[in-house]
Formats: structure tokens, C-alpha cells, sequence
């Protein structure tokens, strides 16, 4: 077999994949690391909403990857957090194909196998919640192993646990990750698990993107102050540059997943969120939108996997979701 | 507060909970273990399927739960494998309420919490892929608790990893969980992971056990051999006994999840398990019946975790795909 590493790889869903970064998939450059608190800095190390696209010929494929830590959580699978996945591409969709199964820091796995030898398209997901130190992708020696160029519409998401996948089963299963297969969109994955703030310094980084728009999805992560505090300021840090001066930026309401917790007055905070959005366009901010939840994750309770994170049944609805929404609000998408 | 443990509790899902066992809901009671091989024996002893029904009016639900291994697996969060979660019926359906998250081999945990005293039903879905030792459930010391009795009507599921709960997110998205919660049947999960293999055995146990009727899937652990060899006598052995000599016995094919194992004929398989059910009607055996696997989890692929085990979709999928093609079968179902 012969290898491609990351010093040849181009991956989808990484912010200048061209400048120079500790791990490969890390989702920042490291020349941002600055900018950012200590917390966001090091989730974004972790390969959420990153992909790679490629064709090959070979009735083969192994992937061989390595992670810096053995890390797990209680309600998300292992093959979530540090697994990676397959998709092909056949009849005009991408199609799940199988599962890297990470059973330690280094793993080594054949994850596709044909009888025929034919030129294939596929796509695979990296692990949503650690950070590769090492990815090589396998082929047969004799075979071709065409590494397809990025998408040149983006979507970047800036968000929670939630849009960071927490907690799809595999990474395939994360809503950017089921938008970025079903529309021609690169989707950039700026989830950061618990620290989602709606911070200025994010919306600096957001404003240094050449996206085609902004989904904000922060308000899990937030209180009612932060919302009253910190919007107005996000949006004006993301109009700071001539990238993102008239691109949409689309606020998204918490979806009430769940009416256990008490503490959380869903219903005033999506309140204060849509208040601070008309308060924008009072302002003079244009292209500024608001998703609603209602409907994101249907009638019957079982999105979550714990009352708050979603389960694969959460994202599909979410995912189908928002491109209903995003479609309506004609941006051109 | 107060607590209801395993001395009082009455469980669904369980094989003559009236009889001693080593562990209080372990699916089969001791005096049975003779008849089993010991995986099967094992296995038997996880709480897959099993749940408590209760009505309290507390503000406060409190759980306390012991595990004898604290098991985990690479492709199915700990939450399936060995937490609890909590549904309420209201509005004519069961809700998802919460999880007990499970940390180490002794948890406690407070699962509701609510500010007004009202009686409520509930239920508890117990852990999927580990034995119980203990199981405490605390109320208010002045509230009421009333433990439900079992359902009067009985399905067996006899299966493979599948049907035990790999690889829900949480216990309650196994699919015979679902079921349970969508019809007024009482569930007995007879799912060993890796050993659903068409057991004159687990036949024997099956015919002892009233039940409207039994569900065999038992497929995607068995060879095209096993299901020729031991399809009539696992009928014969569940037909041994007054219990369920004319119940319907179903068996079910295995679905086409995933195309990439090349060395597994599914259709074939499939094939020869239509022709022993028609074998058998032809010897004589009535109430014979099979459910297609056409159409039970979807076209897109993105039902499985790993390309065999379901997740929150395929679970979702597959019990709506059941109750549909029972309702069909003309069972009184």
C-alpha cells in the first residue's frame, strides 16, 4: 500500500488550511492562538466539522490515525468523540459507508474493501471531539489517489458542545457535517464545547473568513445578559472586514429539547435574542436573521441524549432543519 | 427522602419475575442457567428490555444504581450501556424526561425535578449491556409511590446484539423499549449480543413463557447452515409446551444495512430463511409467519453506527417498521 499523510492532505472545514498549524487538523491556525481564551484555543485543536475528500481506484482502503489523549465522555460514543467515518459518493448523494473504530491513541483500520477495481469518490469524517496528531489515508500501490480541491462556498458555524457534534454516534452524523454532504458548502465547525460566548474575538476570526454566511448558534452556552451584552458587539466584530461586511449573519433560537430543566428560561432568553436582533437592524445592521426553534427537533422528546446534547435522531431533524430555514430566507442558498 | 429498592420494585421485561435470581433484574431467573450456555447465561443476566413503571408525586426523583463491571464499548455511549433514563406518560404518550448518567460503578443521581406536587407516571429504563446489583429509587418521605403492575400481554424477542440495544445512545431508543412505550405490551428482551443462534435452548425458555407471541431475529448472527439446521427444531422447541403451542412465532429478516461486507450474503441468507419458514408451514406448523427487512431502516445508510449495529435512527426506523408489519400480520396486534 502507499500513504498520504497530512503534509499532502487537503481537508475540508479547516479556517487558511495553507498556514502553518501545530496538528494538522486543527481548526485555527496557529498564529490565532492570541486572540482566542486558553478554553477556545484548545477545542478548536479538535477535528470537529473536518473532512477529507478524495477519489481512488483501490479495492482498498486503510486509515491509520493517532490522537493526543485517550479522552471519553459518559453520553457520547467513542466513535464520535475519536472515530472517523466513511462516505461515498454514488447516484448524486453521499452514502455512509463504514467506521474507523478507535480502540486506542493509535489506531489502524481497513475500512473499505471491493472485489472491483473502479474509481470511487469519498469523503471521510474526522473524530469530533479530539485532536489528531496523525492521519494517513492507505491505497494500493498500483492505484490513483486523487485528493479533491476544497469547496469554494463556505458556511461557518460558531456555537456550542452542540455544534460541535456532542453527541452524534460517528462524526458523519453531526448536523455540519449532514449539511456540508447534502448542499456544495465547505462547512467550518467553530463549536466549542461549553464556550460558546458570543465573543468579539470569535467574530474577529469569523470576519477574517471568506463565507458565504454565519449561523451563530451560541445561546446554550449563554445567559440572558451575555445575550444583551455580547450580540450587538459579535456582529459589529464580524463586520469589521470586507470578507464579511454584507454576508448574512444568522442568529439561532435553543430549541426547548427538553422541559426538565427549570433553571432555564428558554423561552425569555430566545426573547432577549430576537430583541437584540431587531435592535441590530434598528441600528443599521443588514442581512442580520433569526431561526426560529420551534420544529427543530420535532414533538417526541427523544432528540437528546441527555435532555441538552443530541443524539443522531436530534441532528437529522436539526440538520433538515435548518436547511428548510436557510433556504426561506433567500440568501441565495 | 425515601427508597424503593429491589427487594419491592416491580420490573417489566422480565422472564417470571416472581423467581429467584442472583441479580434482581437479571432477565432469567437462576433456576434456568442449567439450560444455557454460559454466554448466553451472561448476557441473560444484563437488564436490556427491562424497565420499572411507577406513579409518585415528588418533586424529586432521586436514583441510586450499582453495575458489577463497569463495561464499556467502543461504538455505543455509556449512557446505552449502563445508564438509566426516565420517560413520563402524558397526553395519552410516554416523554422522555432524563438520564442518569452513568460515572463509575456506583451512581446517584436526582432525574427530576419539578416545582409542583402533581402525581405522575413514570418509567425507568434500565441499563442495556450490564448487570444491576442494586437499584434505588428515592421519592420525598412524604410522597406517594405506587409501582405499577406489569402489562398483561407479553412479546418475547429472542435475538442477537441488535436486539439487546447495540448501539442505542440511551436505553429507552432500543427498539423493543419503543415498543413497549408505543403499545400496551410487556417486552421480554431476549437479546444476547453475538449469540442470537437459533437455540432449541432459548426455544425451551420461549415456551415457557406466556406471550402473545415471539419474535425471532436472529439473523446477522447466524450462518446460512444454522438457519437450515435450526429454524424447525427452535419452532418445534417453542411449540413444546401448552404456553404457546398456537401463539405466532415471527421471525424476521436480516435487513441490508450496509453493502461493504462482502462476505455475508444477505440475500441469500434471507432466502433460506423464507424456504424453513415455508418447510415449516408445510409440516404442519401454523401461526408461522416472517417480516420482510424491506424498507426497515431507511435508504440513506445512516441508520447504523458501524454498518451493522443501529443507532437512535436505525432503533427509530426499525420499531416504526415492526409495529407497521405486525399490524399486518392480522395477530390482534
Amino acid at each position: 500500500m502507499k500513504f498520504f499523510d497530512s503534509s499532502t492532505l487537503i481537508a475540508q472545514g479547516l479556517f487558511e488550511p495553507s498556514l502553518p498549524r501545530k496538528y494538522p487538523f486543527q481548526r485555527i491556525p496557529n498564529q490565532f492562538q492570541k486572540l482566542l481564551r486558553k478554553e477556545l484555543w484548545n477545542f478548536s485543536q479538535n477535528s470537529a466539522g473536518v473532512s477529507v475528500t478524495f477519489q481512488t481506484n483501490s479495492t482498498k482502503i486503510r486509515i491509520q490515525w493517532k490522537i493526543k489523549k485517550d479522552f471519553q465522555m459518559n453520553h457520547m460514543a467513542n466513535t464520535g468523540i475519536k472515530g472517523l467515518d466513511l462516505y461515498q459518493y454514488k447516484n448524486d448523494s453521499w452514502y455512509y459507508r463504514s467506521t474507523g473504530i478507535p480502540i486506542s491513541k493509535s489506531n489502524d483500520e481497513i475500512i473499505f474493501e471491493n472485489k472491483k477495481t473502479k474509481l470511487r469518490k469519498f469523503r471521510l469524517h474526522l473524530p469530533l471531539y479530539v485532536t489528531l496528531t496523525d492521519l494517513k489515508i492507505g491505497v494500493s500501490n498500483d492505484c490513483k489517489f486523487l485528493n479533491s480541491q476544497l469547496d469554494s462556498k463556505n458556511i461557518v458555524f460558531y456555537g456550542t458542545s452542540i455544534t460541535q457534534g456532542g453527541c452524534a454516534s460517528r462524526p458523519g452524523l453531526a448536523h455540519t457535517n449532514i449539511i456540508s454532504r447534502k448542499t456544495s458548502y465547505n462547512c467550518i465547525n467553530f463549536g466549542f464545547d461549553g464556550n460558546g460566548h458570543l465573543e468579539t474575538s470569535v467574530g474577529q476570526l469569523l470576519s477574517k473568513i471568506k463565507a458565504n454566511f454565519y449561523i451563530i448558534d451560541c445561546l446554550p452556552n449563554v445567559d440572558m445578559k451575555l445575550i444583551k451584552t455580547n450580540v450587538i458587539p459579535l456582529i459589529e466584530s464580524i463586520r469589521s472586514s470586507h470578507n464579511s461586511i454584507d454576508k448574512p449573519i444568522i442568529f439561532v433560537e435553543q430549541p426547548d429539547a427538553h422541559d426538565n430543566y427549570f433553571d432555564e428560561n428558554i423561552v425569555e432568553k430566545n426573547m432577549v435574542l430576537k430583541q437584540q436582533v431587531q435592535k441590530a437592524k434598528k441600528i443599521g445592521h443588514e442581512n442580520i436573521y433569526l431561526i426560529e426553534c420551534k420544529g427543530s427537533l420535532g414533538k417526541d422528546n427523544d432528540a437528546t441524549v441527555d435532555g441538552i446534547h443530541y443524539n443522531d435522531i436530534g441532528y437529522a431533524r436539526f440538520a433538515k432543519h435548518l436547511i428548510t430555514e436557510l433556504r426561506k430566507l433567500n440568501i441565495g442558498f
